[in-house]
């Protein structure tokens, strides 16, 4: 089984290669994908975004294992999911719930069931002790139901609306990618909703853009421009650059669309 | 079949996620092979070195996968390429053109087939949206001449001449590895073409060295010293240090042997 | 089969897509699994951290390969050992000294025979020319006999002593994790051997911590805590911050517990 792993152990941690060992001990067939291991720590939105963006890309039946877990330890549950077509694995703390928006889950079971947890249980790293094992016996072919109890639902987690007034429309900073992109959390359909896109002006960071571009190189090097990127959201880009350090923005900082 | 990616997405990035997704959904089968995804955004030269130093270590028939790409979206074409026992899908900007200076190319294709692409192609993600599906449908068998159209040549990049002069070599810095190993383009032939390698002088970010050794630990800690490196390369190091640190010098500054 | 890797390389370094090439061309069926390579550079100690807990988590018969090798091209010797039902490729330059503590090698071969390094050795990248291909052939089944001359004992590091004295256990920061957790070389049974850990007081950066708790969120977000942590062993952290940063210590720094 194809089995996937993202996390905010960081690129340096140890933590990411225990993970792995525990699952190959299991089922050595197991075929293992590095989502990122860089997400920034106990960030779960950041997190539940990379998972909403990535997992639904994968085929049907892949085991997505996610573990951005401040309250490991805790009462928090961690459960099994299914969302669609597919399978997931992670403490329940909002991680799957922008994934929740589009595909509600159709199951849910808490792991439960220490038949399937490693024989020590750490109160630090449940990711290495329950999730690692969880995913390996599910790979060998465990019928999920055998990890625990049934749940009814996911912890869900609130997002700053979008809003929409009188020829204007009012977003946040959702990412910034690696290469400075400041992804918003307005999409194509919020602006098509309302106006043809090339007339608008896109305020972030106290700069203005009027206009979007199709693509970063529609423009000339250093231009601040604005476009819908690869995921649907409008995002604002500096062609050749980056736009969060020009603009010095921060997830969460005010966009806003006005025509 | 053995499918290696390179880019320049950084490691906390859902964009290298996306593509392992969309490949696996095509083809299960594949073996992904992580090259890096953490080259300087957007660079393009230090992106066609590493293709340089990596793919041709690779067993014959794999197929490597570079996204730095600059101009998505845009005019320039991606192609898949045939040079000597490898096989490339990449955007046609001179990501190949380190590889080409010792292999020309045996066979190009525009990727201009859009049956072998997504259903939706964005602007701005090509990597995800046309270069993965093509890689996983030629790990399924298909002919690569099913991809598009054929091409003649690829795109090359001008680099910066080493210039021979009477008891003198001049080059400038080619990379900076993560020990601060400060590699030129001046390479072992350069050097034995002219004089023992012994003798020499190397003068780079204003500090000179006599003499080349054979490897780092030669040399006391904190000591500056020159060799030629695992890629052939005159590299300048401190031993058990950060030569980059020591002497702030930048990819393009010069290095300049004498003897 | 399954072969680790384990380097201070650099995520952005094509050393490991050289390395990854050179295995994959002699045995294209090995299964490789990254553990990190981002260690910090040239850093033995750190190294054999990481592998101390994360190998001994892999199936039985695992061959990890580990570079991190600040003295290549003189006179140390490269290994194959075996320690317990793991195996491994090494530097020997205490870079298995941590794993030895617990598991003495049953087996030590030096990698004497060029019969199995790659045709051209360089002076500087023996993970490459020497360890790489030794991995592969063992992969294929080599017996190991096969790569060089039988060794009876493996380099080890002196590590700083955990003293215990009246009242009080003296220790020192070993690790400090992506979270900013500082781990100390003082372990649950160094705490248990004497005291209800619950009574302890910890000193660590100029700041105490009164009494243990389970896991990171018993207290309240900047908490300063102390814990046991998925080690085994004393750590402090700051609930959903960075204890590094807080209290400004490194690797070395002392860590004191008195009750």
């Amino acid at each position: 089984m194809i089995i996937t792993l993202t996390t905010d152990f960081g690129t340096g941690s140890s933590y990411v290669g225990q993970m792995k060992g525990v699952i190959l001990s299991i089922d050595p067939a197991a075929v293992l994908v590095d989502i990122t291991h860089a997400l920034p720590p106990q960030d779960i939105r950041q997190a539940a975004l990379v998972l909403e963006e990535v997992a639904p890309r994968f085929p049907a039946g892949t085991l997505h294992v996610a573990v951005v877990d401040p309250g490991v330890g805790t009462a928090r549950p961690l459960v099994y999911a299914e969302l669609g077509p597919q399978r997931y694995l992670a403490p329940d703390n909002g991680l799957l719930s922008r994934l929740a928006l589009a595909t509600p889950p159709t199951r849910v079971i808490a792991l439960t069931n220490p038949a399937y947890w490693l024989p020590q249980v750490s109160r630090t790293f449940h990711g290495r002790d329950i999730l690692a094992p969880a995913a390996a016996h599910l790979s060998r072919g465990l019928p999920p139901e055998q990890l625990g109890t049934p749940g009814a639902r996911l912890e869900s987690l609130a997002w700053p609306p979008v809003t929409h007034g009188a020829r204007r429309i009012e977003g946040s900073v959702l990412q910034i990618d690696a290469f400075g992109n400041v992804i918003s959390d307005i999409t194509w359909q919020d602006l098509t909703a309302r106006e043809p896109p090339d007339a608008v002006s896109v305020v972030c960071g106290g700069e203005a853009v009027t206009g979007l571009v199709r693509t970063y190189a529609d423009r000339p090097p250093e231009t601040l421009v604005a476009l819908v990127g690869s995921s649907g959201r409008l995002e604002v880009a500096v062609v050749g650059g980056s736009a969060a350090r020009r603009l010095a923005v921060r997830i969460g900082d005010p966009v806003v669309v006005t025509w």
